[in-house]
Order: structure tokens, then sequence, then C-alpha cells
């Protein structure tokens, strides 16, 4: 039997560090499943750490992966901006396994969490109340932090 | 019956000239399915498109994605950067479904494909030539541009 050591470190504090810049983004790449076939999809969504419903969406139903979730929520996403300079794959990101449960609209929790997404997204005021718009939390089951070649890290849950 | 119309229109001109500009790109995140639970993961990909091979990516033999891609070939990827200001909803994506197929060693189009990725990456040169990087053919099946809301195209495979 052979040995190959595990390429993936566990996070040390600047790893931590970085996790925490990268959850303060905005935006993510979010990774779902083809609700009829099971087929990887893709989409760019709203991300925002909130304080107390942790990782969150805002969907709207027209959004291909809106189904998707609500029929098979197994999903991924991965934070991080590439920079103007150097190799794409040098610059940091955080990919996380997770699974989605979408906020009723009369969950008693919602009414808060509305509050804060508008603090850090005005503009959502526009279609934030929309029926067919909805909250989905993302909890964490695993992540990765790559902050380039050979950087790579284990993130607890608890650490998102 | 109810009738409800399909929010994405065909391509036009301008969304053809968005699409090509975002081919352009170096970089994209890639959708993959978990070989061993078939549950979303997600990447960022080096990526080109190469005039004679298409949608092209190079991946190391110890990302994730390396053996996903290799025993479950359907994958998404999308194309787009996210820029300073604004909603980061009205930023112009490409979302391609396609399937993977890995590019032997020892075939004939590889020294001309490698020779065209080093021109656009001559740093891959530190790693093109290692036994275990596969040059990796993303063919198309689908695609959707969304050039925010309210502003989706459908994209035909042969215009990528």
């Amino acid at each position: 039997m052979s040995f190959r050591p595990d390429p993936v470190q566990p996070a040390n504090d600047d790893a931590r560090t970085t996790v925490r810049a990268l959850l303060a983004l905005g935006h993510a790449a979010l990774a779902w499943q083809d609700p009829d076939t099971g087929a990887p999809g893709i989409s760019r969504i709203a991300f925002a750490r909130d304080p107390e419903a942790g990782l969150l969406t805002l969907v709207s139903g027209l959004a291909p992966h809106f189904r998707a979730l609500r029929d098979r929520p197994d999903c991924a996403l991965m934070l991080g901006e590439v920079g103007d300079k150097g190799d794409p794959l040098t610059h940091p990101r955080l990919m996380i396994r997770a699974r989605a449960g979408f906020v009723a609209p009369d969950a008693p929790e919602r009414p808060a969490l509305r509050d804060r997404w508008l603090q850090r997204n005005p503009k959502a005021a526009i279609y934030i109340d929309l029926p067919d718009f909805a909250f989905v939390r993302l909890t964490p089951v695993s992540a990765l932090l790559n902050g380039g070649f050979a950087r790579a890290f284990h993130v607890a849950p608890e650490d998102l």
C-alpha cells in the first residue's frame, strides 16, 4: 500500500484571516445539480455572511438554481476575486460544500434577516419583497481555502 | 394550462459581442460532481478558447476536479468578472454546460495546443509538462449569457 501525504494543511491564523476577508464579499459562484438530470449547473449569486443566520443568499424564482436548490439541496460555493495581475490561480479563493435550506416567507427570523440584508444591499429593496424571491441558508459541510499553488488549507465549518 | 413565456431570449449581435469578450478571459469557475457521492463541487480553473481545440483547461492531478472530470464528464463553467461598482448581479457572465474530455499525453494535436497555451500563459512552462498535468477539452452542450436583470440570452454551442 502506498502512502501519499495529504497536500492540504489544517488552517492556521493567516489562513483564517484570509477566510474572513473572503466571507465579506457580496457575491459568489454557486455549483448546483440540475433537478431533472443531476448534471452540474453554475450561477453567480448574491452572498452575505449574516451574523445570526450564517451564510445566506437571496434567490429569484426565475433563476435556474431556485428549483435546483429546493429539490437537491447539496451545493458548493466559491468566494474570491481574481486581481488584475499575475496567474489567476495564485489568487486566494474559498470553496465551501453546503446544504441549502429555504427561509419561509413567514419565518420569525426573516424580518431581522431582511433588514440586515438591506443595510448591506440597499438596491435590493426593489425586489426583496417580491413573492417569488426567497432567502436561502447555505449551511457549510466542509471548506477548503486555496491560497495559490501548494497553499491549500482545510477550514472547519465552525470557522466560517 | 397556463402559459409562461421563456424569459430568456435568443442571442443578438450585442450578446454575441459580449460572449466573445468573456471567452477571452483566462480563468473560469467550474462546477463538477464528486465522483464518489455525486455532490456538487466547485473550482477555479485556467481557461482558454483554443482556435483548434475549442474550450480548454489545464488540470493538475492534485486538483479535486481532476478525478471528478475523468469519472463524471458532465460539468458547467462560468466566465465573467465582477467589477468594482454596482450590484454584482448586473455584471455579465456566461454559463456553459459542457462535457469534459482528456487530451492524451501522446495525442497528435497536443504539441500545437501546448505551444498556443504557453503563448497565452508563459508562466505555465514551470508545470505544463509534469506527468500529472493534463489538458481537458470542455465541449459545450448549451450556454446562457446573463447580462443583468431581465437580460438573459440563449447562446448556441456553435457561437462559442
